[in-house]
């Protein structure tokens, strides 16, 4: 009984009772679990050296963060995961600007602690691997775990084409999936079609940048990854457009 | 305020209130997805010497391309996204003859832009894939992005059969999954098991002609290819029957 | 309108009466379906020398067919597909006896014609690929297309707990997934489960003997491949306790 | 008739009216098949030396696995699973402690039956596969189908570290996906989903230890693979900090 008790009385302790501070919260569960689960999935393809991971694996594990980031996130915060897309709310409306620097703080330093979890997971696995010599280019190279280098072919042109592609049919999807008027998918397994979505953009447009679409996925390991030892090749290595 | 109410002016001009236009969008915007999506899906594979993409990726990238179109067009135009589906919808009474030139110049019209946009998206792939020289037969053949041929071995009767035999089983299936008095799918779950049929029919009966039942699929692409330099080839090579 | 009327005539005369005519027209249908696109699978495969196909395509397609199967004949005949689950139906006093050989007819008959079908549409590759030369072991065997044979090493009974332990949990999955006082699916997805449970059947205890469980799978193709011109071979190849 | 009565009278006499038994046989059921299916789709791949498995295809049961368990003992004793999960249930006051040990015993002695039935049904292939020397390390070695081993190179405090990380994952996940506030999944869609999960966390963190989370899975099979003829080494191979 007072075993009980003492339960609801830590749970009430618990319970955050702002709803910005649980709309961060959020964010940032949804982001640290996407970005997780997709560099984990990286990182386990490249330090076993292709036997336990490849391309589609890679394109699986995004659909499948992204389902999750949702089911965590969505009802609280939006399950925006994303500086680009909270901008994007923010014009329309949806989302007031005042909220705009927090949630993309909070979306930056989430992948940035998620990078560093990545690290400390692989870390024995990535000495193994590299023989504690991490690079950025090479064949033993690592920092593809954990930033996405276009193809070194890609023109300038080309490559934003290739972005503003993919951006547009994330929005056409995901405004087709939603809308209750059209064959809208039940609410309750929208995460599931939107991360299906995901997946058929990977592998239809994920040839050329890997569809980096998301801010926090550019900047935050380009400076985890120069902070963790890969050196100052990070931020230039693999585009010469940058 | 005066900022949510000049946006809502924006979305009352942006609103198309012929409902003829509105489907015909649609079917421009699923067939120009569904293309995108599977034509992208063989450049990637192509391009990359198919170290990013693979007959399966193949298959799973129709089924996922349907699916988001039948989520796109499904409501309004009742997604066709075939010249041949909506003669069958004509022969049925539910499509009024009148628009039948319409819908299907409009999905010829997006097969066509949606190849000009593949070819536009893996511009430096395909240049730095070939050395620039497209060809359509050959070890580094690239026409097969965009065109179907049936199998060099593959005589004209048997192909009359194959394209029977798998229209056939598309219709009995689609059929199947629409009949609410049988196991009928809840409406809103459809597109996710149309585009498992479709990715059933490919599994088993691909392998001959490619299952390239669409003829903006087949006429379109050839002409396209043709123009972006791919020589009067695409329109013979790879069968003798045509 | 006299084009709608004729349409509603033509209807209505091809409407069948029966519920007996139905639930065969069920049976013949949904077997048809499920043997051709198991069987295309495996032909696509083989004869595109394993480029096409493998063993996880395959047990992808016996999922989709599966799936595909109950669609069409769920509600009408109750999608039994295979003589040995009608006896079990009958056994539990599900199915009256007086249909059980109709039903048993009905599935074998239909399984022989769908390996027609699949010869008749891989035709041309089956020539292409053997060079005319059908065999049922060798290099170039085709019979495993139509037939599964043991594994060589596997013993009488060994194969017999095999089938016992397969059947078991095929029956305990799909007990409880129907179970509607469990946490049973709902009855229009209940197709889709099925067929993963299928998948996970094939995955774990395929690799003895294929789990060939159905005798409309077992008896007919090899009378099939026997008319077809693989010879006498095929019934006792492979397996040492025929 | 009297066919039909007796039929009624025979389920009558098997129905469990003890809560408690049918809870324990509900967790035997759903941890015996779980295992069943992991450890089948295991030895499946093992012994065909590659051919008809690989470490997607094993994640993939172990995805199907979980979401056939939760089927099977969902709403009957919870779908524990896991004396680990059972002991978070009594430290949340779900579970009442008495029954504990009930639960633990039954999870512990089902994945051991298991482990037996797996070994009798692929006794004929690990005799043909191994020459009848069965070893927990070499290039034929065995073991790995009944016990997960971490790699070789991991540490005390990595690996440590990578089951917490994997543990939060799952936790933060089903609690996402079962809280009906947010944007819960339906409940009978709901073992879909977690199996989902599980492939998620299998794909990103499965290449140190391979997610050995359930101590079901780590005491038995060795315990298991000890009697069976492996040899003592099963306890000590493969980690150098056991």
């Amino acid at each position: 009984m007072a075993y009980t008790q003492s339960l609801a009385q830590v749970k009430d302790r618990l319970q955050i009772h702002s709803i910005l501070a649980r709309q961060c919260l959020a964010e940032f569960l949804g982001v640290f679990v996407l970005t997780l689960l997709i560099q984990g999935t990286l990182a386990q393809a490249v330090t076993s050296g292709g036997t336990k991971g490849n391309f589609f694996i890679m394109f699986l594990a995004s659909s499948l963060g992204v389902r999750l980031a949702i089911y965590i996130s969505g009802n609280v915060s939006g399950a925006h995961l994303n500086p680009a897309f909270s901008l994007v709310m923010c014009l329309l409306g949806c989302l007031p600007w005042v909220k705009f620097p927090i949630y993309s703080l909070v979306q930056l330093l989430s992948a940035f602690c998620a990078s560093g979890a990545v690290y400390a997971l692989y870390h024995d696995a990535l000495q193994n691997y590299t023989g504690g010599n991490l690079t950025v280019t090479g064949p033993k190279e690592t920092a593809s775990i954990f930033v996405t280098y276009p193809a070194p072919y890609l023109s300038l042109s080309n490559g934003f084409l290739d972005q503003v592609l993919g951006t547009w049919m994330l929005t056409v999807g995901i405004l087709a999936i939603l809308d209750a008027r059209n064959k809208g998918v039940p609410a309750r397994v929208e995460p599931v079609v939107v991360g299906l979505l995901i997946l058929a953009i990977r592998l239809s447009m994920g040839a050329s940048c890997g569809f980096p679409i998301n801010p926090a996925w550019d900047l935050d390991p380009r400076l985890f990854t120069y902070m963790a030892g890969w050196g100052p090749e990070v931020f230039s290595a693999g585009n010469g457009w940058w």
